[in-house]
């Protein structure tokens, strides 16, 4: 299978090996499988990089056994973000190859992943404060998942700024930086004026009166006026990897 | 005249000096003097230790005028805000005393400003960008209107941190800071992080898009995991210099 | 140990005493510990004169023991705030010396402080509502965990202003003042009006409709036109006592 | 013409005087008089006690005449509310029996009004700031208009406590207060706690950053806990009015 | 006793018959009762017309009754807002003459109400929606505390016009009415069209969605262009009525 | 019974037939029946096309089988939406006869819908992702309700857009399409460029941070550039059916 | 040109009449014509059923001459929204075949539009104020230019409900109804509890104060309990002429 | 000059051949250059590889010369954002070595950019209307100013998505996308499903109404289920671009 999908089948259309018929039917049977109501994305990963993940906040113990499982089928990972514990106990009743990650409740499943692409060298993600973790685990396992090297430091609050600075070294040799920050999500700027990757602000929900459910951090983030910086949405650790991963992958779109 | 005022008409009252229809008649008089539509509360410099200021934003240059008068008249400091550089010019000629501050847009006339209350010590006041220096120079002039000593030290934005540090010691020295910021207003939490002295930040609406007219900067601030640090309204430099002023007098209740 | 550590360590550096790999070993090792995800700053109490203190709101209570106990053993204070009834017990279980706060929801062992510092006079904490109460129980029980005298006036709203004036002696005598005020948050305005001391308002999230958990308090205060008054995060108890802690201290600079 | 126009035609419809034909165009032409593409509704007095009035702020100088005309031609007042000087100016050139009001921004042509109703006293019209009294003024020229007694007190802001005692008398005589105030609004919640007349908040879009345009206020008036006050829109002096009108009046209902 | 107390005491001290200490102390004892952290105002009902409310939602059992038991020893009676069936119950075990009002959430006791005010008519409370009568209740049971006579009609929404037409001429006899509503809140609008009576909105928090807690319903009350409309917080039933006893009572200032 | 009631009451009215009280009291009782506090308004159907309906989210059991009792006996559908299996239950022991749809989370009895209207064409739903199903379903079983023709394509979200051109034949024949999606709610706008019928966009609160509960989803919808595309409230499938079956109505006016 | 291009090409591609290259070149250049920055789409009126309009507000007059332009020269209508009168007379000066709608602020070429298709019924567009009538034009030439028939009455506030009931036949009679209003916006509501047709509510940004530029009509449109209802964006008048054309065509997807 | 400064300085300190005073010395002066109050932090190239940029929104025409001289008279590049033509030209005629570009707001002097960095590959930059271009060029010039190869596509909206497709080889060869949208901002969501280099959403404050100043396009591109999509403030092309220009680089951290 390739990625020039479309070209391909257009082909086997011109050269008269299939029928229109057969083409229209292929396109509609291929690349997306239908389980019950969900519809799996087998060739997402071929489009965009990345393989279909499971959003497991809003699904059901059994709706997520039911894509995990078509997701072995065909040989791919299986990747489930926003999986409470119990949950993730039921499904790894089923499906007892699935690992769960307690911290980023997380749960996956990667005997796949053998030829990883090449990387540009480490992702780095920089965490706040200690309530912050679960968000900076989700990117954490996603970015490990994916196949990329990624070093973690957590608990590097701005209020105590040397902290911060007796990490510059290992800030000024990471390829991308994951910044993961609640309440004034001000660490992002402050590690956006020290190093020339590129940075991915993560603000969470961490905080309460005028953090406004992570409003706050996000505001801070968004205005940040240190160069190289981009953000995404309020405790989506996982969104903030795949970033990193494109961004860190050696030839994206060779 | 003395701050005991109440007590002092109560005990008129009491020795037969005054009837109840005097004390009454003296309290209506007394502290608060009509001038056409506007008030002037002369007493207010005895109750709060900051004489009334002119608000200028939305009064006419007939207004100022009429104001300043009766205050000048009345022996007191005129002190007024948000006076664009028209309507100051035009108030100018009438009442040639006045000072006319061009980047922080106040009119001054200090001339009774002889016996200043001491100090614990030098206010400074931190302000990230060009762009936020006609706030910052609000507080200034306030606060050296208020006969108070003041430092400024003005863009020494978050993104070049060193910039910062190369100005610790007066930063530790100083005995109260008002830190001027717009956009991601980050500057604040970085300072509390790295000094004893109370902290007084001041949001800008210097910015644009998700910056909100100041509300990021407020936010950032509202938020700051840096203990020490209070907040008013935004491009509330006249604010900041009032608590400011309040915290640097020595004996503020004596 | 002394406050100006990065001097003496240069020093240090310069005359040989120490090689630079030494010198960058000693900054990385001493003033931050690390226990697991935690970073402990000790030197915080040096740099902002408030030692740091343990959220305890996002903590689990195995988070929170490992925590107050390296702070024991460091013969700092501990002082937790947010630490709800069940998990302070639990806490209590292992640390027998830790003191719990039922209204403040606050853990305290302060066996250390013996040299508090000199202080200008007494804080005083006004609460509008009885609702209002914890948060003010916040701001008194650090204040006293940090050595400030402090007093209390509870139960004082707007609508009856002359409970208010009733207290005008206590009030024109503090040497700061903590308002606590929810719903429409006028107390600071009004207690704004009448004192010299500089005025921290703390606007709660008690109330409903259009409270909107607080930033209708949080406005009325930004808005305030009482000079001398600045703001803290909707229910910070805490950050305003860290605030009013900051301003009564003797010698905040020296 | 009397209120029970519907009771009347129902009854000339019954009683054979009218056929059906004729009941339903008589209801067509009747009450509402269409004057392009404005249809003047003159029946509005009988049912609400309040005749219609002119919102001038989106209308062109030639629509304001329009309308003014067919109102003076059917012995109705003229009420026009946020009418510029200019378009004002340019309205009086051709209907020179309308009266402009200055600081309210309105015109009137108040011929017709001999019998006003009798009314339950005299409303009083509060105002915080001079930069308020625009609100105040459409407010009292509205009362005016409609024929209730009506004072002000303007300038009396909250910080100054004590110029607000001073007037306690006037205020507990009114028979319902309007309060305009705009920053933090808490006037309205010091007069709610002192007088047992119905008051009606005003908010004001007067302030600048967290003020938001009046939105502070307006949450403050709304979470006022003094009882006995309700709100209107911000800066809407003539809703305010047409509300005291209705309370005011001695009866309503009769 | 009697309303004019302040001048009362100011004649006895005056007179000689007190010393100024006996009179600070008079006026510090008298009027206000502290009650652990509760300050019970007896004067309020003096000053407003409106005895002083509990506000169960954030007070336990134990404050509840403690308040209480203060009141009904000074003849007054209690009048407790938000408390839930459960505390309501364990109120009721320790004080059984308190009446729960199951729907309206209130505990009442009013042995005392025996010269009620005379008032203007009666109130009339509109409801919208079966939803929107937990907060009709709350008015309905306030004003019948409070002595006034009050008529309610409940589900009339605007979908079905004719509805509201059916009950015409009730609502053009009430002498004020509480338009009860929350969604779209239309309700207001559309009776403002209908009677010359003063109109009170309170907008519920019934809806979902975009209805964002009662804030929909909030907006379009304050901009509805019926005149004689005034506005309480979200669900501020209680407020409602005050508002209601306040413009019924026949001689609010007499 | 016919559409044209009032006009027909007036008729009888004209003839003689009745006397003005007899219409006064038919029009009273006909058309709403009361049950306790609930309206029923049985005309609703013949004014709007649509029966009225049950909004079971704030009803007791009791309230809804008292309802639904009486929409039974006068030969009327049910409808109930928003109502949580355990209260489905109750209401199914005592009315057996409704039929509870799980992830619709509606209760339905239809034994009357005999002569449905005829339709222009098939209904088709789009649904984003497998979490906003249930409010996709609420709009399927109210069209089903309501006798319309409707088809579903389930989880189809826009980062896979092939998906959605793979059904470009389905899209292309609907009469009308509802669009259900949350998060970022893209998919409204795409299907609106791939087809000429009317599109109806249900914004949902699916998603998480900054979606703001739906109000992402909502404001792209509402700032499409595809025409044909109009909005109703976050997760109102219901009121996106009621749109959809008035579109789809053959002759809704005739 | 027939509506099923892409089958066609695919066609010409199948049976070997283009090459692939022939094919991909075809698609890249005929259905978007790129006219300097501007990228045309021709096709989408066969793909939507509406032609590309020109959304004045942002361009120059130069780039609304060249589309204009590009649009007359391939025999299409030109259709361009918010352009102002300045602007319209430069383009009227190279282009004299365009007309200009002074109230909708619309320019118009309309030559081509020989063959409408056939609609259902009459569109009929009611308008609350005076000041939305802008909006309400919008819609009407919009409708008209589409060749839809349209009908409009115009200045029928809620606050008269009298004034709607006197239109309610035609109401009644229409296929569609556009309801444009503004402030409180609840005639939608109240047309929708009247009529059979499905309703587009239209907010429009007039008011002031808590009115938030269109905010509160839009919240009372989306929450509005009539069923049959959506809504547009603020001052959609185009947009909701496109959704009601839409609705009215006779076969939308025959 | 190397970006090791800090490491380089203390090494001449702990040689001995410079004092501890000089060191400090050198640290004040060298890195950044006071220039009245603005200070240009020459090293932050160094740092961050990105130069300082001025951002001329809220600068005189005679700040921006005297900063643009002093980068000029260093050796560095001048990148100038959000100059308006009437101050351009101005400086302009002082400084004749800018040039000005018009779309993008911009004034640049780049004569020293002789060794730019090698690049991954050529940005890309999408535009989905005409009025999204200023920012598009903004995001285009800051590119080519930082020696980054870009390429771009303007005017592919959403709603015609087969223009689109046509791009999609030009798409999917870009190694970083930049996507500038305003309105409902789909089109980041729909480039982000179709390729697999990192993309940069930019959303604009083009629309009106409920596109609230660009939060609505903010808000979709956050919430966008598209792996490897990060955003930027509203209208910030030139953030976007240091963003692209620092993932494009080919050796960030080398």
């Amino acid at each position: 299978m390739n990625p020039h999908l479309l070209t391909e089948i257009l082909g086997l259309l011109q050269d008269g090996t299939n029928s229109l018929e057969q083409t229209l039917k292929e396109l509609k049977d291929f690349p997306a499988e239908r389980v019950k109501d969900a519809c799996i994305d087998h060739q997402r990963e071929i489009r965009t990089g990345i393989p279909e993940v499971i959003y497991g906040a809003a699904k059901s113990v059994e709706q997520i056994i039911t894509i995990a499982r078509a997701q072995i089928a065909t040989g791919g990972p299986v990747i489930a973000t926003r999986v409470e514990r119990e949950k993730a106990k039921q499904v790894q009743l089923v499906l007892p190859e699935c690992h769960y990650h307690e911290r980023a409740s997380m749960l996956t499943c990667l005997e796949r992943r053998a030829t990883a692409p090449s990387f540009r060298g480490e992702a780095l993600i920089l965490c706040a404060g200690t309530s912050d973790i679960p968000v900076a685990e989700e990117a954490r396992v996603t970015l490990e998942a994916l196949g990329s090297p990624v070093k973690t430091i957590y608990d590097i609050g701005i209020a105590g700024l040397h902290r911060l600075l007796l990490h510059r070294e290992v800030i000024s040799q990471a390829s991308v930086i994951i910044v993961v920050a609640g309440m004034e999500g001000a660490l992002a700027s402050v590690v956006g004026g020290l190093c020339t990757a590129p940075i991915i602000g993560v603000p969470t929900s961490v905080g309460y009166g005028a953090s406004f459910g992570g409003v706050s951090a996000l505001l801070t983030m968004l205005n940040s006026c240190a160069p190289g910086l981009a953000v995404v949405n309020i405790d989506n650790g996982f969104g903030a990897a795949c970033m990193a991963f494109s961004i860190n992958r050696q030839n994206p779109t060779g």
